[in-house]
């Protein structure tokens, strides 16, 4: 099986498996419980909790661990949200959102909470001016630093800079960008910051929500004092020692990594271009994650495509939301104008560390017989409906 | 050392040590992927969902994984509040619940709802009659199966019952009670009930929020369809493996491993008698999980007790909440009525699975030292401030 869907999620390194079961048999006890046992505990948390926040440069006492990257948003958003209630009750996010800021953004409009939405252009990025101009008694802005589905990586840094300038706050989901570019919490200039532990190589179920000093913020989980008061309930401690393995090593080698996964998808992107004159990468001029390619083969819908290449051995997601049998576009296309029936003929392919260039030749050479096949089942009618 | 901090957090059993790292190792792929590798993973958490449904006798899609108690707290008490907030804003808790879901009370209070509380007489039971007598405009009343510090069982089906009859739904958190006494969601009649898999031998990080089929529901995370719409997010599949190999050893387990705790309760508390006749242990007369004592020993603080056991290898928790060298009386005693010079005198001892009778034995020898030594610190001043 070729595996080229690290961004729905990507191996866990081994380092990280041998840590989790180092601490899974020898860390028994409530990292709360102020006995030995406990105290053994709570040092293995504080150690991940540094190598996190050396990751995406914040202080250790900024990070607070969640159990991933939709609790890091709901948390986020919601608990900024309530804590600037009295200044206004608006949010704001960009229409390219994850599901998880949307699903936020849901709740707090269930609760009253008016919620803007940031368009996108053509190439998929966030207009920092739009940040600039949204009505006065809107007070957090979420604008994520690197899209799922696309790759595209947003100006955030100029988002939070013209957000402060309104008074305003500024979340970054930066749960598909950390571990593949470099991320700056202090350099972005936002006031919260999510990531997740199963994007860069670390379990699934653990992420982190990062606090600005001084930042308003309310918990969504209330317990005892854990997590500097962010969030209540006993710590995932074999999640979150894994998660500190993980970004330790992630931070070490993201720059030379980051180098190697670019050199893979041009690689990739010359190999569609030269197969595939008709194919359209989605962001191809806008700044892009180094490892994510999201291209439309017209005719060959995702589905159809999606299910050749699992025939194949090859394992990609598709750029549209496929529920039974119907094909919708993303809604992540259809922000950047993507007509609808390029839109359901997207396909998301994402490498990671253990993609080779030989992989890349391979999936090209499925791609071939694959988009062939779909083509003639779009033709005949088989499969779902579109 | 002799650990007697179960409630806390007990050990992760070996076998599910085991088949969390051969998940960690073969399980790369996100459950929602379409794709072999996806699908691969979808099948390893259904197989975990049916352990957890066996468990507490719910059927497997009543079950949502979710991250833990707390998250189960919150997700069910917030969830089916906004789903019933249209017959009224209140809901109401024991005063006694475990402190996440006083957190999610907090939270509605927060967002504009009224929340009661159910008062305790002084065995620690909650009255089942005070569940019918509530304010029209109640939607949920929130009582636990089995209380975390005294281990004193609620009268939960007849609190559902009288909430049926009154037109109200009951949320059971069964955190501390699942994998100790035997749990039926089906026969408590409750709508919404709660386990976490690190109090039964699982991981920390994990747990399940069970919804009775039909029941009013709003989720807290949305995202994608995940857990049937129930709960947003990437599965923690490592986790819930473990939760599913944990659960399936419980229920095979819990009527006979009952038993053996209860023998060792009786050991225990034999010994604590015969050494300390002015002991109380709270809640003696109720019906108590069979593994938890608590009990004060009048004149040694908790605190310098705690300190002193865990200098002679006994790890327990302190029945009283101690923070900045200030003792607390634990709100669960003084909701029973225990006066506040005997509960900054109470220590939680609760054993497990590892737990033999001569680690019994030991920890009265221990005991009997550590109160001698925890009363002269008291009378000497020496520690922190009472």
């Amino acid at each position: 099986m070729i595996y080229f869907d690290h961004n729905a999620s990507t191996p866990v390194r081994p380092e990280v498996q041998e840590e989790m079961g180092a601490c899974l048999a020898d860390l028994p006890a409530n990292p709360s419980s102020l006995h030995r046992e406990g105290q053994r505990a709570r040092a293995a948390l504080e150690k991940a909790r540094g190598h996190v926040a050396t990751l995406v440069g914040a202080s250790a006492d900024e990070v607070t661990f969640v159990s991933g990257g939709t609790e890091g948003d709901h948390a986020g958003l919601i608990g900024a949200a309530l804590a600037l209630e009295k200044r206004g009750r608006r949010v704001a996010i960009s229409a390219i959102e994850h599901h998880a800021v949307h699903g936020a953004a849901h709740l707090l409009a269930r609760l009253g909470f008016a919620v803007e939405h940031l368009r996108v252009g053509r190439d998929g990025m966030v207009d920092p001016r739009a940040a600039a101009s949204l009505p006065p008694d809107t007070t957090v802005v979420a604008v994520m630093m690197a899209n799922n589905e696309t790759g595209v990586i947003q100006p955030v840094a100029e988002v939070a800079a013209r957000a402060r300038e309104a008074g305003l706050r500024t979340l970054c989901d930066a749960v598909q960008a950390a571990g593949k570019i470099p991320v700056d919490f202090e350099g972005l200039g936002v006031a919260y910051l999510v990531v997740s532990a199963h994007k860069l190589g670390g379990p699934k179920g653990v992420g982190a929500l990062i606090v600005r000093h001084g930042a308003p913020f309310e918990p969504l989980f209330r317990g005892s004092a854990h997590e500097f008061g962010r969030r209540g309930g006993t710590e995932n401690v074999p999640g979150i020692v894994g998660f500190g393995v993980a970004a330790e090593l992630a931070a070490r080698e993201v720059a030379a990594e980051s180098q190697r996964l670019r050199r893979l998808r041009a690689r990739f992107e010359a190999g569609v271009r030269a197969y595939f004159p008709g194919a359209i990468v989605h962001g191809e001029r806008a700044p892009r994650l180094p490892n994510t390619v999201n291209a439309s083969f017209p005719g060959a819908r995702s589905d159809h495509l999606l299910m050749s290449l699992d025939a194949r051995g090859v394992a990609v997601s598709a750029g549209a939301a496929c529920a039974s049998g119907a094909v919708e576009p993303s809604p992540v296309l259809s922000a950047m104008g993507v007509p609808r029936e390029l839109a359901v003929c997207a396909l998301r392919f994402s490498m990671g560390r253990t993609t080779s260039e030989h992989e890349v030749d391979e999936v090209i050479a499925a791609l071939v017989e694959s988009v062939k096949a779909a083509r003639a089942m779009g033709k005949s009618g088989t499969g779902a409906r579109a």
